[in-house]
């Protein structure tokens, strides 16, 4: 008898626990789910024989360390910065983890004590990182296989909001954790272009956009992402041309919401003066010149050289940035308090739908000869609890488990899924589940 | 026979090291001197029997504290980062210290554990910060002495170049730390302007400038400091319409230099790949979209939406920045390889002079009738070693030394001048060294 234990029992693990029971009921599995608040997993999944909940604050060593050791597999589902005080018991217990968020330097610094231990401890096994890894090793394992030379590689992921029957001229609403969104650049961007290395400034982020254009869902804009150069030694890249890595957002989106960038509304390193008491309109002329003969809407027009009656500007209205409206907070930061007012917009409707775009680009020379495959997956919620994000976060994980505990799995260490024995049958499964990336090749001059 | 220790003893205190020994000699005083390098000191200022000197790593406990356990006074102009060190010895051994530096937080909590000792810690007693509280708050009583309203404060300085004979489109080379000012302005800036609290993102500041006119040294402009909050506690100015406090630059730097802002490279955080084989245009290049068709000029000048041939692209150009020189480095941040090419051109010859330049402008009601003070001080420097900073840094503090060696100072704690026992014979004393405060009534409608 197999047990599992996950930690962390999110809105989006619903996908990855229904996957689990599934396979549970099938395999004679045990699995125990904790977290801070478990009440909903009963009432909502009824009370199947093999299915345990647990409260459990994970900060509690006793408990935490008492389940860890009962399990032969945990996963966690957690925020990230709890990874690596569940690694460190996972260690210690001699127990494999599963995740599905970046490799803390923590855990990366662990993986000769967890192979000498014959552990797998695998990670980034979600959406991004995830689903991108495996889907772009794929095609570059194949363009190497016959022998071709990878010049460049481009990778997009975004998540969205599926077109909606009433006005959101931004095409966007929170999907997921909201302040990321806020933050979302803060740091500026890395990436290789024709074998020069380029370096944007956050504030220079949203200016600098791509245009992509994916079959049958239309146009894209994509923004860098962090630090690309990361990726040169994780895919074996070295060398190689180019290396871009981007957010997908609809088109318009980059230059209305490069306005807040610009205004300084995104800083999170300071409090403001006298929250209480402000407006949103109020919030907004903070960040800009003092002239009480214009409107603070010319003023931003002015300000950010935007059209009075232009798309940027019907955007921010319709956001309500100009509403004479209590923010509704005691403090915060610009950014905590931005965050706050998008709120009041961007929170999804019970008959929103989201919807995951991944779309990479794949340059290569065949015997000298050019050559571009393009890929893209697209797939929306079906509905609150299963939501794109839930799918593709969650199965990829549930598909590795099942690897794992069907013994499939011969590697041990710090892994991700960059490998054939891990992407192959979980592309291949997902396909079934309706995550299908499609390949195709493009002409080239 | 009073013992004044000054600890460190770089190029900038030579004002000050010159006041006080011809105040040594006069008084009978005895000065030591203690720095990493001493050994230019009696080299270039004789051998008066009442000056030592003495090499000293200021981290070295025993020693530091047995230098500062002879001493009646401690002087300290060491790069701030050693103040609380320096201060900590000072408490433990009933020494006062003065230093022209910002109080930092670790000196601020010592302030009743001074008191109970009857110490004196006056910090703050240079220029900025030191000479602009001094002259602000001479004025500021004196109106509130005549029973008026303080509506409005601004206040800007700057350590500027006096007009060369040769070309130099920037009117600015290094005269102070060159790192600050590659710096300068990160984390952007916070004032308040007719009642309603403003900020400025870094990325906005360069853009955000106001003109001054200075008497007979014609304009200047000034962009917003950090945290200008802080004053309304100091000065006490709680429920002022308008707190500005700037820096000054000559009319045009602040367009150009903004071009170094936006496109990341004054970026401290991280460092750049490949610096051993690039160049300044490489450099300037990194940080701009990819195009092979245009040059690194023609697209900078895109980017940034300049005239190709206007005055801001000249200013850039007569840096070098689009020179195939190779950077000589091999190693930096963004930040750390634009402060070594600038420095190559920003560097002072024997012949130029250094200018002061210090401005405030204030704004009160007079019986419910509007009235505006302003007042400005211009310095500027005599030679390489009496340069304007040496002369308005030192001279405050050293003619603070003599206040209180002659026991003329009865306060204790942690202070800065903004008292009139304190600003009234310093501000006297040096306008007898040319350092002079002008004030004017302005018309007022």
């Amino acid at each position: 008898m197999k047990h599992i234990l996950l930690l962390g029992a999110g809105r989006s693990t619903r996908s990855l626990i229904e996957y689990l029971l599934t396979h549970a009921h099938a395999h004679g599995w045990e699995l125990t789910i904790a977290d801070i608040q478990v009440d909903w997993i009963h009432t909502e999944l009824g009370t199947p024989s093999y299915l345990y909940t647990q409260t459990l604050s994970i900060e509690e060593n006793q408990q935490r360390e008492s389940l860890i050791g009962q399990a032969d597999l945990v996963l966690s589902m957690l925020p990230a910065r709890f990874h690596p005080l569940v690694a460190e018991s996972c260690l210690k217990l001699g127990k494999s983890m599963f995740t599905a968020s970046y490799t803390p330097p923590e855990i990366k610094a662990m993986d000769s004590a967890i192979q000498s231990k014959n552990l797998l401890f695998l990670m980034e096994c979600g959406l991004d990182p995830g689903l991108d890894h495996m889907s772009a090793m794929r095609v570059i394992h194949q363009i190497r296989a016959e022998g071709h030379e990878l010049t460049g590689f481009e990778s997009f992921t975004g998540g969205l909001l599926s077109p909606t029957p009433y006005d959101n001229p931004w095409e966007y609403k929170f999907t997921w954790n909201p302040r990321n969104v806020v933050l979302a650049g803060n740091g500026g961007a890395k990436f290789i272009q024709n074998g020069t290395y380029k370096y944007i400034p956050y504030h220079k982020l949203f200016n600098r956009t791509e245009i992509i254009h994916i079959p049958s869902h239309g146009y894209f804009e994509g923004y860098a992402n962090r630090d690309c150069l990361k990726y040169l030694e994780v895919y074996q890249l070295q060398g190689i041309q180019t290396l871009y890595r981007g957010t997908l957002r609809r088109v318009g989106y980059c230059k209305a919401w490069n306005t807040f960038v610009q205004l300084g509304t995104t800083d999170d390193s300071f409090e403001m003066e006298g929250v209480a008491h402000m407006t949103h309109r109020d919030f907004i002329n903070s960040f800009m010149y003092y002239n009480p003969s214009d409107s603070v809407e010319l003023k931003l027009a002015h300000y950010m050289q935007l059209d009075m009656e232009g798309e940027e500007m019907y955007r921010l209205k319709w956001l309500g940035i100009f509403d004479e409206e209590p923010i509704g907070l005691d403090r915060g930061t610009p950014a905590q308090i931005l965050e706050h007012i998008l709120k009041k917009k961007w929170t999804l409707f019970p008959e929103d739908r989201d919807l995951i775009v991944m779309y990479h680009k794949f340059n290569f020379l065949d015997k000298g000869h050019p050559r571009e495959i393009r890929s893209h997956m697209v797939i929306q919620g079906e509905d609150e609890n299963h939501t794109g994000m839930a799918k593709t976060v969650g199965l990829p994980l549930g598909i590795a488990v099942r690897l794992y505990l069907e013994g499939k799995l011969d590697i041990s260490g710090v892994r991700v899924p960059i490998i054939p024995e891990l992407y192959e049958p979980i592309l291949r499964e997902l396909e079934a589940e309706g995550v299908r990336f499609v390949e195709r090749e493009m002409k080239t001059d």
